[in-house]
């Protein structure tokens, strides 16, 4: 089966914030897009790196010794174990390239941020 | 070190067809931006899966029985083993993500086309 779609679209079909959704699957790694506003909770990923896209808005991902802030086209990626978090003032829509599995809160469980995986759209 | 960068000014940092940069590495996997026009030679990745993330122009990817056609935001994850070709009628910017040390050619060694790996910008 070949994977195809357009990211426009897939923003389009959803709404809430902080639940990323699978959008392509290839090597291990899943190619995600989230729709995010307000501030995310500092987390780390022991075991992989996770790259961020901003698609649409203002998006910054907050280290304890530093802020990458992002607009359009703009990328960061995140070393492992690394503590971060992620935040924006207003609504943005963000890609996500990281490894199939991984947690969105990393080594938090958190009642409301930490979301289920694989959820696919 | 944290790997961050902007698209477009990607782009802007060369002009060559066919030879594709990576601007981030992350998992074993590598982000790279390619500007294509024309046609490139029919191969085959066997070990792995490639994405392409049209950023600007129309681009397509030609398998043996069908053609994907597309333009700004549209992806498609050609699977491995699978034969295909890419090509482009007037010059487009595309985004790949696939494993580091891969070929552009796949299995194939095209004086022309085959581009040296791990060239970053």
């Amino acid at each position: 089966m070949i994977q195809q779609g357009e990211i426009d679209a897939k923003f389009s079909a959803f709404s809430e914030h902080w639940r990323p959704k699978v959008i392509a699957s290839l090597n291990g790694q899943e190619m995600k897009v989230v729709k995010v506003q307000g501030v995310f909770p500092w987390h780390v990923h022991d075991a992989c790196e996770e790259m961020f896209l901003v698609w649409k808005g203002r998006f910054r991902v907050e280290f304890r010794d530093r802020i990458v802030e992002m607009g359009p086209g703009e990328y960061v990626v995140v070393p492992r174990g690394v503590e971060h978090r992620t935040a924006a003032d207003t609504e943005a829509e963000v890609i996500i390239f990281e490894p199939a599995e991984t947690r969105n809160t990393g080594n938090v469980v958190d009642e409301t941020f930490t979301a289920p995986q694989g959820v696919k759209i």
